[in-house]
């Protein structure tokens, strides 16, 4: 029997047992809030260092926050014991870019050879926009959440691995862009300062309508478009850069670590 | 023949050239002052992956600010067109964690499999916590410059590669403490905020009159030690992991970039 998002536990580890017993397989965002979550990849090791090298030199998109050694698919410090191979609500698995498989378990694809990446996400970051009193209108009742797009900024490749720089996009009032910048500032492990503040056309987008992923909320007199590389930048990756297997969370289902969320701020 | 220290110029790029042409073997510190100074560390493709990951678990020690692609000698970011063979000017060769051969040119030793990290260096720091009005006795006339100390914190081990932490200990005044950690925090390329303030026992140092590398500043009334990540942890890592062959700058004989000091700041 699935749960519903109110019976859900607000502590990670109780959350992490309801998806390793495959009860809970939608989107994340909301439960345990205050608790730092993660995108991950995972992927055999002979990939592994060209990703690693990648996420060094794309830091924004990719941002690590722990890697496990080969084979390894216990964490370690962002949530002690916890198993990758289960604890995350749904998964993605690629086989040369295409998706091949969407499993609430990976045990069946699991190998003695993948390396497992977690990387910072926007939910951490957002939450604290919230406490410097930059809400978002979806919290105040609006349909659409944060825009997702494409931009034609390349990220710098590495080995195998290439692809264009994907951002989120979110309205803030003229007033508070600064604070905007202050606040995300202190979370480089999540993202950390926008990219780039004012013109879609410079990125290359040309109409924020359209999205294959996600249209933002208009703007209203007196915002700014604000933009910050989004983690959706690794989908683009495996699509153009074909590895032979790259495992992902399935979008909007995050890996919920133990670490509270202001743990992971920097001042 | 070879210049003295006046004779040296100021810009990066002039510099760099003198050292190719091996007419500077001897400290960097002072030289090309406001410029972002590196570390460096060659080592084989195929140990690589195991340093990669060391760095990222332990980014006080090994913050890294670029990594060059196998067998690319030539920097991209941080200098343009330099040839990391040539522009240090003396290099420090090891293999299974014995010293070699201690060159000033590294094109002898160069190989196709090559992979160069380069990583951020207190040079940087200590010229924004002078800027800040903390400036350390050695710039006021006294000969001691900042003590280095070993450890009995252990790093987080990556495959190879393990070895306790070296921390750099500077006294602080007490009124300046808090000023000195908000101005190296500043800096997470270039080891960030100190690890631990106030009691070198907890750190396993008994006796600062002691060190292998340096011994620092006695410790004046109203002054407290601060410590800070160091670099010299790479040599200790060596002498204990022993990996086939590691090349790495002679001590304090930097990289220096082309990157204005500042630019490395994140707020």
């Amino acid at each position: 029997m699935l749960l519903t998002r109110q019976d859900m536990p607000t502590i990670p580890v109780e959350a992490r047992q309801i998806f390793r017993e495959g009860k809970w397989t939608d989107r994340t965002s909301g439960l345990c809030l205050g608790f730092t979550n993660a995108a991950i990849a995972i992927m055999p090791r002979d990939q592994a260092f060209d990703f690693l090298l990648f996420c060094q030199r794309n830091p924004k998109p990719c941002p690590l926050l722990e890697v496990l050694d080969p084979g390894d698919p216990i964490v370690s410090d962002l949530a002690p014991g916890a198993d990758i191979r289960t604890d995350v609500a749904r998964y993605r698995v690629m086989v040369k870019g295409e998706v091949v498989d969407e499993p609430s378990d990976l045990t069946q694809h699991w190998r003695d050879d993948l390396v497992t990446f977690l990387m910072g996400c926007s939910g951490t970051f957002e939450a604290a926009l919230e406490g410097a009193g930059i809400v978002p209108r979806w919290r105040q009742g609006e349909e659409t959440g944060s825009g997702i797009y494409l931009t034609n900024i390349p990220t710098t490749p590495a080995g195998i691995f290439h692809g264009p720089l994907v951002v989120t996009m979110r309205p803030i009032p003229n007033h508070q862009v600064s604070r905007a910048v202050q606040v995300s500032s202190r979370f480089p492990g999540h993202h950390g300062a926008p990219i780039h503040i004012g013109d879609p056309a410079a990125l290359g987008i040309d109409d924020m309508s359209k999205s294959e992923w996600a249209v933002g909320p208009k703007l209203l007199p007196g915002e700014v478009p604000v933009f910050w590389a989004c983690g959706v930048t690794l989908q683009t990756l495996v699509r153009e850069s074909k590895p032979d297997l790259m495992i992902t969370h399935y979008p909007s289902r995050m890996f919920i670590t133990d670490i509270p969320a202001e743990e992971q701020a920097v001042m």
